[in-house]
C-alpha cells in the first residue's frame, strides 16, 4: 500500500521539503500532495477566467479554482499534515483540519508551543501534534514501516 | 419546520444577541445554539475531570469537552453563522467552516471587509458573506419566510 | 408520520396551489415547501448583501442565498415534485432532479407530453411522471393513505 | 495520481476534443470520459432490448441504459466539466450538475455570457465558470500541475 | 422514543394485524407502517397515470408508484419485520431484506421451518428469525420495554 | 477504466459463461465476479468451522461464510447482472437487487417474460431488463465501448 | 433540544442511576437509554425463539436479539457514556466504543485509574474520561446548559 | 482483485504468521496488514513527540499515533480477522470489531470455546467464528478462490 499524504498550511518555510526528503531517506511508500504553494499563482488562480475589479470576487474566483485541487487531494489522502507558522491568519489550514475531522481523515498538526492555546480545538481532533518536520517523519516512518 | 441555527466564532462582541433579537422581532421559527461563550468557563471545561500541570493537556481536555457540545450542535444544525472578529486567531471558527463544508451544511460568514483576503477559502464554500448582524437577520428572514 | 413534500420548478402557473388544495381536501398529513416563487425577490435575493455591478455576481450571490433555502428543504423532504412548464430553460428544476437522484430522494415529475424527449434522463430516475396536478394529488393520496 | 475528468453536456460541437487535445499538449495526467455522444446511438440505446411503440417507453429504456454508463462515470470522476450550448433544453447537463453537487464532486461549467442568468443555480455550486475550452485546459493545467 | 416498525412481505394472511394487536396489548410505543396490502390496488397503482397496453410497463409504473411509499417507509423505520408465506415468489420481501441490510436497518424474518434453506441468505443478516407473530411481539416487547 | 461486473443469481444454467465469452469476443475491459456457483460447496461453506446438527445453523453458518465473499464483491462492483431462472425461490438474487438499490449500484435483470409480474419491484429499480445473455453483452458493449 | 444519552457497559453497579438522578437534579433536557441490564434476561433474550442445545447458538441468538435494541439506541444517541468496571471481560462495552467512533458519535468513558493502560485505545477516541458518575453529570450539565 | 486482510488483536502468539503462511501456500491474492505488534514499540509510539510524566497522557499519545495506522488500515481492508487470546483485556480487539460493524466491513473472529460467552456480542456481527488459524486460512481460500 502506498500512503497518500497531504501537506496543508503554511507556504513560507521549507517544512514540506524536509518531510519529503526525510521520508525518501527511509524509503517510505508515500506520495505527497499539496496546495499550490506559490503565493502569487495561488492568489491569481482565477485570473485566467477573466479579471475582476472587486477584490472580493477576485479572491472568490481564485479560492474556488484552488478548491478544485485541494478538495480532491484532501478527499483522496490517507493522512494530512497541517502546518501552522508564526505569521498570517492561516484560516485555510484550520479549515482543512475541520474538513478532515468531518470526513474522518487522520491528521497531524505541526506547530510551535506558542500556538498551543489558540489551536486547542484543532489539536483536539488531531491524532498527533509535532513541533518539527523531523518528528513528522518519525511518526510516518513508525506508522508505515514498523512491524 | 423549525430551523436550527448554530452561531459559531467570536465571543467578545454581542453579534449573537443581535441576530437572536432580530429573528425574534420577525417571529422566525428558529432555534439558536452556540458554543459556550464564557471564555473562562470554556478554557476550564476540562478542569472538572482533574487538574493538569501541562498547559497542552489542560487545553486538550477542555477542547474535547467543548467538542461534545459543538460537534453535536453543528451536526444537528440546518444553517451555521460563522463570525470572525478583529482579534485573536479564531482558528476554531475556520475549523467549523471546514467541518460544515465537508458535511454539506450551508453556512454564512460574518466579517468585515478587512478580512476578505485571509478568509477567501472560508468564503469560497460559504453560501453568503455578511458584514453586519442585521444582514444575517435579513437573509434568514428571506430564506425562511419569503413566499 | 407527516410527509414533507418539496415543490420544485416552474413558478409562473398555479400548479403548486392545486396540489396543496387537493391534498387538503383529502386531509393528507403533508407539509409543503417550495423555493421562493416570487421572481423578482428571488433574482434580488443577494441585493441585501450589497449591490453588484456585474450581472454574473449579482446572479451568483442571489442564487447562493436561495440555495440556503432550497438545499435545506430538498435534503429534508420525503418526496419532491418537479415541474417543467412550456417556457424558459428551467435548469434549476433539472438540477434539483439530479440532486434528489444522488441523495436517493423519490421524486415525481410533472410535465406535458411535448417534453418527454428532452426530459428522458430526468424521468429515468423519477418514480412517476404526471401530466396534471390532479394526478400528483392522486399519487400522494394513494402513497400516503391507502391501506 | 491520474485525474478522472467527466465531460458532460452538449454533443453538437467539438469542445470535448479541444479540451482533450489541450490537456495532451501539456501532458496532464488525466483520463477523460463522456456520455455516448452519437445522438442516434444514444436515443436508441434501449432498442437492443426490444422495440417500443410508445415514445415515452422508448426514451425511458434508452435513458436508463445510458444511465448505467453516466452514473458510473460521474461517480468515479474527480472533476466534471459541464457544457451548455446555444440550443436544446440540455436538462441532462443540469441534472448532472445537481448530481455532482449532492455527491460533492467539483465541477466547472462551460457556457457563454448569454446563459448566465438561467444557469445561475448551476453556477452557484460550480467551482469555476469558463467560456472557452481553452480556459478549461488552463484551469486543469493549473489545478493538476502547478507547484 | 417511539419505534417505527415496517411490516414487509406477504399480504394474504393476517400476520400484520396480530403483531399490531399484540403490541397494543402491551402498550408498546410503536408506530407501524406497511406497503399497500390490497393486491388489486397495488397492482394498479400506476393506472392513475394513464393505462398501458404492455404488461411490463403497467407493472413497472405501478411498482414505481409503490416504491415512493415503501422506500420512504423503509428508510424511516427502526426495525423491519419481513414475512415470507407459503405461496408466491415474494421477491419483493427478499428485496426489502437486502435493502435493509445495505442501509444497516435491523430486521426480523417471520417464516416457517420449511423455508429455512431457501431463505438462508436472507436470515444470515437478520437479527432474529421468528416462526409466529406472537414471537415477533415477544421480541419487540423485550427489545423496547425490558429494563 | 476496467469495469467490475458482478454476476448474481441462478447457478444451474450457463448464462454466466455466455456473458463472459461474449464480452471477451468484443475485448471489453471487464472483470467478472460471482458467488460460489457449485451448489454443494456453497451449502457446505460453513462445515469447515465444525459440523452442526440443526439444519438452521448449518445453513446459517454457510450463508455467512458466503456473505464474506458476496458482500465484498457486490460492494466493489460497478454493475451487477441479476439472473432469475425458472426454478427455485432465488431469494438471494432478489436480496442482492435490494442491496444494490440501497447502495446505488446499477444493475441489469436477466429473466424471461413469465417472471415480469413477480419481479416488478426488482425491475423497478433496475436500469435494464434483458431476456438473453446476448442482450446483456450488447448492453455492456454499448455502455463501455460506444463513443 | 433534548439530548439522547446512551449508557453502555457494566451492569453490576448503580452508576446508571447515579447519572440519571444527577441529571434530574439539574433539570437537564436529557433522555436516557441502556441495554437490558438484567443479566439473566439478557442472556436468555433468544430463548423466546426456541431453545438451543449448543451454548454458542444460545448466546448467538440472544446477542442478536439484544442487538436490535442496542444498535438502534446507539445510532440514535447524541452522546454515549461507556462504563468499564473491575470485573468481567466487558468486550461489549469496547465494541460499543468502536461502533461510536466509526459513526462519529461523541462518547465519554467512565473507569478507574487502574484501567488506563488496557483502555488506551478506547480512551484515544473518547472526548472525555471520567472516574465517577458525578463527573459525568458535571460534564453533561456543562455541555448542555452552560451559556 | 487483491484482497486486503487486516489482522487485529492478540500480539503474543504466532497466529498472524500461521495465517500468512497458510495463504501463501495456496497462492491466495491477499495483502496482509496489522497493528504494530511489538509491545514496547507500540506502548512508546508517542515518545518521539516528547516524554510525558503522567501515565495517562503517555498512553493517550501512543494510542493516537497507533490509531493513524490502525484506522487507515481498517478502513482500507476488505476483511478483518480479529483474534482474542487467553490473557489480557484485549479491549482494542473488541473496539476494532465494533468499528468494523459500524462501517460494514466483514470480519472473522478467532478464539477458543472458553470465550464464547463474553464474546457473544462481538460474534453476533461477525460473519464467521474460527478456533484455529488453519480454519481462517480455509475460509479465506474458499471465499477467494472457490468457483
Amino acid at each position: 500500500m502506498e500512503w497518500d499524504i497531504y501537506l496543508s498550511g503554511e507556504i513560507h518555510t521549507d517544512w514540506r521539503q524536509k518531510i519529503i526528503d526525510g521520508c525518501r531517506e527511509h524509503n517510505l511508500p508515500v506520495a505527497f500532495s499539496s496546495p499550490v504553494t506559490d503565493h502569487e499563482s495561488s492568489d491569481g488562480a482565477g485570473d485566467m477566467l477573466g479579471e475582476e475589479e472587486k477584490d472580493y470576487w477576485r479572491d472568490h474566483k481564485s479560492a474556488k479554482v484552488n478548491a478544485i485541487r485541494t478538495k480532491t487531494l484532501i478527499e483522496n489522502c490517507d493522512v494530512a499534515i497541517i502546518r501552522f507558522g508564526d505569521k498570517y491568519k492561516q484560516w485555510n489550514a484550520a479549515f482543512d483540519a475541520g474538513y478532515c475531522t468531518a470526513q474522518g481523515t487522520p491528521y497531524i498538526t505541526l506547530h510551535g508551543e506558542d500556538l498551543i492555546h489558540p489551536l486547542k480545538e484543532v489539536d483536539a481532533t488531531a491524532l498527533a501534534w509535532a513541533t518539527t518536520p523531523e518528528q513528522v517523519v518519525d511518526i510516518l516512518k513508525y506508522v508505515i514501516k514498523e512491524q
